[in-house]
């Protein structure tokens, strides 16, 4: 079980977490359009705020943090399916307006259900123009940290991402992948100090990446490439997706959740 | 048993229904850019044709032709799982340009698993600005055709088109509804001449409607609301659809079934 400072640390060190990458992306794009959603949870404990950003250099970026509680967790498929339960996390997506620059998601999270507690998350990118140096520097800060938590995790977690994000209908990946871990049970302090790891890595390297391709000029059919190429993304999130589909079947808040979704598209 | 005479007779139907629903599409908007996707089935027999329109006034159209046969009838969830099967069908869908205009959709099918046969199918009417002339007009035309059926047949299906078009997230009705009727098992000829009055009252209403609202003037905010309010149609079609997800997620021609999404959308 955790304790009610354990849950305090996590929801302060997540919260830090979506204000810092927030402040980090508004570097980028200085006069976007800036938002925030705050929404509490229907029938239960919680809720969560959504900040997004719209602009002409991020088109669209949101960073979510949620800490919801309930009497049952929802997860038909779950030996847990039934019992109380405590969730919270922080997750990211950015879309930027230059089809050079790679669309980046994130997230990181907790759940405490019975008395079992496990987190989850990682980070991946999905560019429309491939970039073999921005792949190379995205891996290599997950693998950095990964190794300050265990040898093997990032050859595992790797391995997870390209699985868990693959389109199974256009038999492909849906990027260049990243990292993906779920269920990790250990000890407490360890996996917070990972989880954070992981999301600090990625609010450093994302950036950077774009910050070396924002600058590239781009004509009318690069933009009408990305758009079509960012269908396959809203395929995945729709179809596939964990949490989007769970999220939006259960009544989970509908802005917070499709804020992944592109800004604009073509089919 | 489906004598192969009767097989042949529902394909030849259903491959007319294409051919006419077409013509009509094709009739307003002459430029559009046509393609013919045809696709034959993996590990199976049968296959299909797509006849897609790009166009200015008809931004974008598919009718879909489809006749597949198997060894083991995919549907997890059904009582006829792994049996042979037999299905035909004809499908369409339409996104105009024109905001005072309405996405259509139709589908006529009949399947044979094992030694039964059913029909499905149905038509429904999406519009973003709505009209209270194209609705009533487009329900007497499917009331007609149900009318001719059964007595009780265009309250039943109305009342299924509503539950079925539902999208949960958004606790709202898809559209302006219509009808939707599945599993229909009765005489073979009543409720082939059934489903092909349903389709041809489609091919008659929905473009009578069209040319209707296509000639009315609308800016960029109006076409930038119907592209925020196409998300809900994807939304609904990757999460919900049977028939979407189902044949994807089995393998069926991704060009084919992902010709009913939108041509641009914003999220």
């Amino acid at each position: 079980m955790l304790t009610a400072i354990q849950k305090q640390t996590v929801r302060t060190r997540f919260a830090g977490l979506q204000t810092d990458l927030h402040q980090r992306l508004l570097q980028l794009d200085k006069d976007a359009q800036q938002k925030t959603h705050t929404w509490d949870k229907d029938g239960g404990s919680g809720g969560g705020t959504s900040l997004v950003l719209r602009g002409e250099v991020i088109e669209k970026a949101g960073v979510n943090f949620s800490c919801v509680a309930g009497d049952a967790y929802p997860r038909l498929e779950s030996e847990h399916h039934g019992k109380p339960y405590y969730a919270t996390g922080v997750s990211s997506i950015c879309h930027p307006a230059n089809p050079h620059a790679p669309i980046g998601h994130m997230n990181v999270r907790m759940l405490e259900v019975g008395d079992k507690v496990w987190f989850g998350g990682g980070a991946d990118l999905t560019p429309y123009r491939i970039y073999e140096q921005d792949r190379d520097e995205f891996h290599q800060a997950l693998r950095q940290a990964c190794d300050s938590y265990s040898p093997t995790a990032y050859a595992e977690y790797t391995k997870w991402c390209d699985e868990y994000f693959f389109i199974k209908h256009r038999n492909t990946v849906r990027g260049v992948g990243g990292i993906f871990f779920d269920y990790l049970q250990n000890d407490f302090d360890t996996l917070l100090a990972f989880v954070c790891a992981v999301a600090e890595a990625y609010g450093r390297v994302y950036p950077q990446i774009l910050a070396r391709r924002l600058p590239l000029p781009y004509d009318s059919d690069d933009r009408d490439g990305l758009f079509y190429w960012r269908g396959r993304y809203v395929e995945f999130n729709l179809i596939y997706d964990r949490g989007t589909s769970f999220g939006l079947k259960t009544g989970g808040n509908v802005e917070a959740i499709l804020v992944s979704l592109p800004p604009q598209v073509k089919w």
